[in-house]
């Protein structure tokens, strides 16, 4: 994001936005207790309460620790503690082990919190005038990193809590009288419009065209530089597969059948005993439910499939005739036509076949936070879209999210796309 | 490869050419012993004896089954035993106990491919005419699969030997007089040209760009449809990087630092213990030599450094402020400049940034035949070029070949490239 | 244990020792929060909170629901969410996921120990006079149950604490002003009196003795039944090998060198990198510092070394040119010369040479309650005597507890045995 | 062994039998290829060509080294390449990549071997007299490691061929016209008496009973010393469980319930899928097949259940309301009635509840040698008897063999004991 195009704000304004999302975090947690907070249920997830002290790290010591005056740090411990990834901070504590952190308890992390953002107020009031843009644009990336962690907190409840034989809840199960402003289950509370009824497709023609983050508003780093790309012809599927069609899979064989699958995804199928969708659990009529965060509900055959595998998404698209859409792909045709498409945001994170790579020219920053993004590089699929577990406002065409090819307990759907134009097969 | 564009050999130039490649496998084997050509040295690798028989099962498979009068299985167990990953033919034995196949013995073997041998000679020599043109695809593609395991079988023989403290040498130490016709072990025998003396740089504009198979000659499916792709300004390095340059690397820390290393890079690095390129050992004195086809050498500081994973390379191209090309930059060099560069071919296979992906409107071929390429575009990378171990007459610009990025037993190097206009870092 | 030999409690008598047991198990969580009692720091122990549902569970499952007229569950799922090993009682959680089950909370355990000890304190004052007696070996075994686990849940939160960068302390450092009736970590807090300062040896002649629970007063089914053995000639350590030996042993090398060690134990040892007991810590000076119930602490040089594998135990004892003493031995020494030793209880566990096996003639009870002990007989040593984190009144001479030889978070020490006369080696 | 009770031989008598034995183990490798000798089908097991080294090595190093004028080793690196698992010898190659030692070749082990031998007979025509006894001593413990591995390679090569799809057969299948003088195979050629058809019990009053090598001819150290135990009264069945008898075992579902399995045994069979014993083989219509050393062959209900882990042999023996023997009580019974039980020898290898620990007062040998028996003592549980592989001459009522409860490629069976009197359960 270059500085010049940043809209700064005043520092009301960014008080303002920097107290609503903050809120947000904590507010997200409201549901669960102490217990909730602290467990860990696999390595890739995180406990809630260390979601919540590290996105509070991220603000004191990328941004406390350089431009605030006579800084201290909260805590000796948790600059190692709560540091994620960022080798240039120096150690950390291991992945693995973070739900062994049964102190601080999480009114100390509460605390933390309390005692950073007092600071940060502090110090957006009152930023040197050269320091301002600077200031703005880190607060800004800590704001957007925060929400990442948003999701991913609710992403992490969902799995522990789907852990346990009571499957519990976060949110009643009764539907509530009007929906909040922003609600994060939405999809789990109240049955989806039809999402797939209209099979049909968009094509495109193709052609240059530009893609990535063009420099108003924010985007993070890997969404840049905006570049040229060549899109061959293609058609991209108006809505996402949904669960009737995902059953029909099923139905047809397309776990028992390695013709449909990737060979390394056949392998994770096997080696995992896959055999449905990530939350799905037979009834004892053999009916389907599916676990949420309003706890076990029976499946709805037209909310769009969700909690995917890129090899479950790459095999059914396969038996369906069709493909993964590139990500070039999906960004030229929701740039086209936006309004033409359903659930292109809000609903389910889309696998795109594109591997998370640097777009060309593509530089991070320098010093630790230049580890925020280009290190992943590697064995990572991009994802498009925005899920329904997306805080508001943090969508956008040019978003790249990126998991491994493996990964199922993120909100991760399926929209088909195909080539206009097939090759003839070499041997026939 | 569209078989109205392929070179339709009379049956007399089909044999011959059948014939020499077939009997250039048997010959690489030529130094070995029942022992060597038994065992398997990891899963990844197969045994010399399996690779004889394999490529000799991919022509009783796909051609005689299909078109030999009569035809009946030289042994009923073979078509489990040899059949590398193709579903669609049945069980397969499984690739971790291909060392524990001590039966049929090597002779046995050897018989398997005299007599498939001599039906192909009966089938090309009396094929129907309406079949005569499957019959050279078929018969193409099986040539060139036999070369792909011709320089596997190099790879896999260098592993093993490598494991053993006697570090036996499947060449003779003691340069020959006059090169021979094919030399697999050129680049161990004889030293290189200095291959990174010039370290200059070439430059492209980019633009739209053709790249893929243009349908003369053979081509693997996974090279076509040819397309258009967009290519932003680059450079690319004339030469690889050599092994004095990798030593820099190394001795300024380059394995140490995680800076340099991608995120999964630096695990994969830590949890190996890898410091070093793979056949790299220590003397008693400090001093680095390699272990080659001919046994263990001085390390040559001219000759370009092999055996690197994709993260070693990524890690000291960016060490140099360079990156790894894509594969459309290489392709577009290639095509554009030919002959300024050194070893595009011959020496290293080039590791690219590209992940192992589908062209827009590739489709494989219907049946078993059509798992040879498609059913591995995940979670690999793919490398241009061609090697010192590829057998002459294989390589092409096209040419995709792929491993993981964890690979190291291959003959892989280092070719640098470099964006010319790069982003503005988000923070700064 | 013999019904008829077993002291009938009058029900008065019986419920006033069933309260006390049950109330110390809530008396040790005391100094806990919520999420300490949950978390899981390892497959192989439990969260407190577990512990403290489970052992009530015990009494629910085998008294309550075969005595209680009108019995329902307190919670149908409970049953197995806290079900430890019992195949005979039905499905039970995953051992490893324990500490995912933030649900129930720990005010939901805690209101599930009262209600089965309102229950449990109506069947001990109303119990039909047939049942009485058995009803009096239900509870003693429950509430010796109960006092393993009292033990376990010391051992399992010094390791969760132990994890943590923190070093959290479950007791206050400074030391009491007097000590408690009990006190379960009073090893930690106060020096110990220096327990290896006489390093003699107790001789014993050997001969036909008896061994087992003599069936007065409790024992577990695993004691009995009583028989004979022959003791050849021994020597046994009056005290228990101290820290400051210990140190001698790895100031000697005692962890680099093979051959002190059994096989298994030193591929153990390098595979774990094992270069000291469990909890001991270097400090930045090279000093060693032991992490206890107290936090980390200076390591006490006379007291009785802790935290000892078996492998660890052994080899130091082949480096003091003795051995383990077997469970005939200890048993038969303590039977004689109890006064003379230091250390038999209270202190450390000390491993034996013996393997848990049946005694002769030992068959185990019928239904899920026979699986308490028997099936644990394989692949495990005998310790003998008891530690300071054994509650007071549940050691006595014939136990026989047993862990892994890799075991090392329980309170586990060393003395040592030899055998009067030795073999002539077979080749001097 | 005490020297001085060992038989001198004279030299003649002496070399005679190390021809012997030596002769033997070349003429079992006789039906095998360069190939069959030099995979390895497992960690446990090694290649026929590295046992042929090794036990060469083990004459090499432990008595030529010492004892003959002007030693030079026959190649330097075999000190290392063969060296099983001596510290006390130096380094050693890993033993999971014997297999991967394709060089030396097997003729130039065969080489090793020769060379040996010969200087063997130089030192043994032509010993000092005073180093006379000690190598007699060496020799005779030579001879006997080398019968163990002759029976080891019979077992390793059967594992190896039994992972083929192809089933090779060591020996032909077709019964020979009369037994050679040893029959290493003699249970998998012709029909074996039918082992358990008399199935009555032979009782023992017990009482104090010696056990161990009484000193005269060979014995291992771990045999010694002789010493007294205390044997309470048991029952010992005459013959061994026959297949009939396990069918029943299997077809009650024995595999199939915790109740009647030891809880790690339990553990053992779910996760590695046990239903049968090792080498039984379903054919299509249901029946059961054996792959032997003849090839697989129909299962015969007569013969002794062979090839079962200490954990099936202990959950078949509960299922029969038995249990297995102490090896005091199989020593004491086989000193007192060998005569009245059948298979005591040369059948299978009698799994026995004794875990393999040293004998009151064992002391090994010092030095390297030391390391033969000692070190492997724990987490291991004694065999006694002998097998159909064990070699004429080897087996006696004092060995012990020994192998971890889950190895299951050995000739094991299972002798049945009860104790004649049972405790009283604890609960009733």
């Amino acid at each position: 994001m270059a500085e010049s195009d940043h809209p700064i704000h005043t520092p009301d304004q960014l008080l303002a936005r920097y107290q609503a999302v903050r809120g947000h975090s904590v507010a997200l947690a409201a549901g669960l207790s102490e217990e909730d907070c602290c467990a860990q249920s696999m390595p890739d997830a995180s406990p809630v309460k260390w979601h919540l002290a590290h996105v509070t790290w991220f603000f004191e010591i990328f941004i406390l620790e350089e431009l605030e005056q006579d800084f201290r740090p909260f805590h000796p411990a948790f600059r190692m503690l709560f540091n994620s990834y960022y080798n240039g901070v120096g150690d950390r504590h291991a992945r693995a082990q973070r739900g062994l952190l049964t102190r601080p308890a999480l009114r100390e992390v509460l605390a933390y919190r309390d005692n950073v953002d007092r600071r940060m107020a502090g110090l957006i009031g009152g930023v040197q005038a050269g320091r301002a843009a600077r200031l703005a644009a880190l607060v800004e990336l800590g704001l957007h990193h925060e929400q990442q962690h948003q999701e991913l907190l609710l992403t992490d409840v969902k799995h522990l809590f789907s852990m346990s034989p009571l499957y519990p809840a976060l949110y009643s199960a009764a539907p509530s009288a009007g929906p909040p402003a922003f609600d994060p289950a939405s999809d789990e509370r109240k049955p989806l419009p039809p999402a797939s009824s209209q099979p049909g497709w968009l094509c495109f023609e193709g052609g240059v065209s530009q893609m990535g983050h063009d420099g108003r508003g924010f985007g993070f780093d890997n969404e840049g530089p905006r570049h040229r790309v060549f899109v061959e012809p293609f058609m991209l599927a108006r809505g996402l597969v949904s669960n009737a069609r995902y059953l029909e899979f099923i139905a047809a064989g397309g776990y028992d059948d390695p013709r449909h699958w990737l060979s390394e995804g056949w392998e994770w199928r096997c080696s995992l005993g896959v055999h449905a969708p990530f939350y799905w659990r037979r009834d004892e009529a053999g009916g389907w439910n599916e676990f949420t965060l309003r706890g076990l509900q029976l499946l709805e055959p037209d909310a769009p499939v969700n909690h995917l595998s890129y090899y479950e998404a790459d095999a059914c698209a396969r038996w369906c005739g069709a493909r993964l859409p590139t990500e070039a792909e999906w960004e030229h045709a929701a740039a086209l036509h936006e309004p033409s498409f359903q659930d292109l945001y809000g609903s389910r994170w889309q696998w795109t076949s594109s591997s998370y790579a640097p777009y060309p020219g593509y530089r991070p920053a320098g010093g630790a936070i230049g580890e925020y993004n280009g290190k992943f590089m590697v064995n990572q699929y991009v994802l498009r879209g925005s899920s329904c577990a997306t805080p508001p406002g943090h969508a956008r065409r040019s978003y790249r999210n990126f998991f491994p090819a493996g990964a199922r307990w993120q909100f991760t759907g399926l929209r088909l796309a195909q080539s206009t134009r097939q090759s003839t097969p070499q041997v026939r």
